[in-house]
């Protein structure tokens, strides 16, 4: 019975070394030899090139909140994603700094740097700002909560529709579509689902406030790239931070990294701590033991 | 009697227009001819061409926080600095913007997509972060107290040394060398004299923590640009948020426009509010009918 820790990071390797020292559970690295059919467990951020080659896996454990990618996973296998609140903090940390640099127009700003241009436009204040959050889970929630402290007006939408207080939310399918209107920034906190697919579209941008922000940190596929592209070019879409793409690392070709007034991050809202990920599997292992529910757990179905 | 409004703003002259309506004091708008002998009072950002056109100028209210550019105004002449809350307030959210821009390494992927570079930078956190504020007048306590409140630790300098709780503060001529080496991010929001002219030079940047971060939003003159351009190639400052220049507008030819790491925004950390501007020289010139000091006074000696 082992767990295959299919990362490189040393950091992540040594965090899990240090909580399973006592642990009754073999670790095993990628890059060593080892029998396939003693791994019960594998801590992974991508999925594996073939599950069957596992026959004995019982949970994958995700580094990464998002668990989109192990959509081929058998359905028999327990998935859980990350909850890590140092990494909840960063990726509400960067939602801040990016809705900040919107209302300052620093993305605007680093187009006209690269054409020596000298433009000032009125600033707007958080306080003076409608903000609507894509997705109000363990990260958009705690989005909300901090935008919400510091002034802002804040909406959101998620499936279920939440209730929140000091926040508007909608809930179904089409709840999204009350927010855009009035928002000045639109942030994407929301897993990539069948549901999720394609959602920040053309149609999308021309129902928001004309020159109002967007901001994504969800996943890449959310988004209709080209549709962005043409949002920022008419002035429809202000401005724009995005973390996320259909293809990452970005390839150097892409023409997304000309898109004006949109500042490109590489994939860096969140980061897992090594040590709370390592204690995390520990947690749930301990778990499985004394026949308790898993933590974490997503829903194969719903797909998050 | 009457009061020159050398703005061309429509916004800032109808302010007036209305502050004024029932106020004895007339007002004459730049554009508009006058006996310059009546003009007791003049509102302008800039100073005028020739103040000995003047003979019976009395007080001069500047239109923004900054008042060096009237250092050749004669000394009989009463120099006002505009105080306005809003202003105020929009430099602490600026600063705040560029703190969590530098922390985020926003001003990095801004010059990485300018390359097409995917390369991400591990993140820092706005409460693992120490700030110094070089300045802690109107603008740098309010900023100081608002980072102080998101959990940074803070410190910082001014002339006198002051006492404000919960911020390590250094007063006397040296007094920013002992901030220098532990802050992640220095903040400058100095007003320009002799003794700030130049202060960010090299031999500045060499005792900052290396990699660490500044942003400026005083004086463009207290930047020695050269130093900064030389430091952001090195390393030595990791990244910077650049507001103000030694010439503004920056000229299109300035090798300013292409320093790595560093966001170049044009001006804008502050605005003074139309209203406000207007209500504080109708507050000061009731003041002075009832023979009452004017508030926000300049001390000629020190030069703000
Ligand atoms: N860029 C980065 O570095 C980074 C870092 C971390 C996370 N992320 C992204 O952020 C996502 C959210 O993370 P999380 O931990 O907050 O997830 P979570 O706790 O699972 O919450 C997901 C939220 O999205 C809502 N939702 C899902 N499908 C929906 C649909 N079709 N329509 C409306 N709402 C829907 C859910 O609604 P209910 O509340 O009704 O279930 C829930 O509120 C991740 O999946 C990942 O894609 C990105
Ligand atoms: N970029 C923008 O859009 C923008 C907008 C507004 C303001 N500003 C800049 O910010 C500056 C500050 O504004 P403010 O309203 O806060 O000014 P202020 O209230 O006059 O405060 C100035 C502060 O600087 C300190 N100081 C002055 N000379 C010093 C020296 N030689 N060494 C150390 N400390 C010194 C003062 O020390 P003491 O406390 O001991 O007097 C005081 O704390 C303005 O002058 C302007 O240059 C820029």
């Amino acid at each position: 019975m082992a767990l295959l820790l299919n990362v490189t990071d040393p950091e992540r390797i040594e965090a899990f070394e240090k909580a399973f020292r006592d642990f009754p559970v073999r670790l095993v690295r990628s890059d060593e030899g080892y029998d396939a059919r003693d791994i019960h467990y594998i801590f992974t951020w991508q999925p594996v090139d073939d599950w069957a080659r596992f026959p004995n896996l019982r949970v994958v454990f995700s580094v990464s909140a998002g668990v989109d990618q192990f959509s081929t996973l058998p359905g028999h296998v327990d998935l859980i994603k990350m909850v890590d609140g140092n990494n909840t903090q960063y990726v509400v940390d960067y939602v801040l700094a990016a809705c900040l640099a919107c209302l300052r127009r620093f993305p605007v700003y680093a187009t006209r740097q690269g054409q020596r241009l000298w433009q000032p436009d009125p600033p707007r204040s958080l306080a003076n700002s409608e903000i609507a959050i894509l997705g109000l889970g363990e990260i958009g929630q705690a989005t909300a909560r901090a935008l919400c402290a510091l002034g802002c007006r804040v909406s959101g939408w998620s499936r279920s529709g939440r209730d929140i207080p000091g926040i508007a939310c909608a809930g179904g399918e089409a709840g999204y579509l009350s927010l855009l209107p009035t928002a000045d920034i639109v942030v994407c906190l929301l897993p990539l689902t069948p549901q999720t697919h394609g959602l920040l579209s053309g149609a999308f941008f021309d129902r928001m406030k004309p020159g109002a922000a967007l901001v994504h940190a969800g996943r890449g596929a959310q988004c209709v790239f080209r549709d962005l592209g043409d949002a920022l070019r008419t002035g429809q879409l202000g401005v724009a931070v995005i973390d996320v793409f259909d293809r990452e690392p970005l390839p150097e070709d892409s023409e997304i990294w000309g898109f004006p007034n949109c500042l490109i991050t590489p994939h860096v809202a969140g980061r897992t701590d090594a040590g709370t990920a390592a204690a995390n599997v520990a947690q749930n292992l301990t778990r499985l033991r004394q026949g308790r529910d898993l933590l974490w757990r997503v829903d194969r179905q719903k797909g998050y």
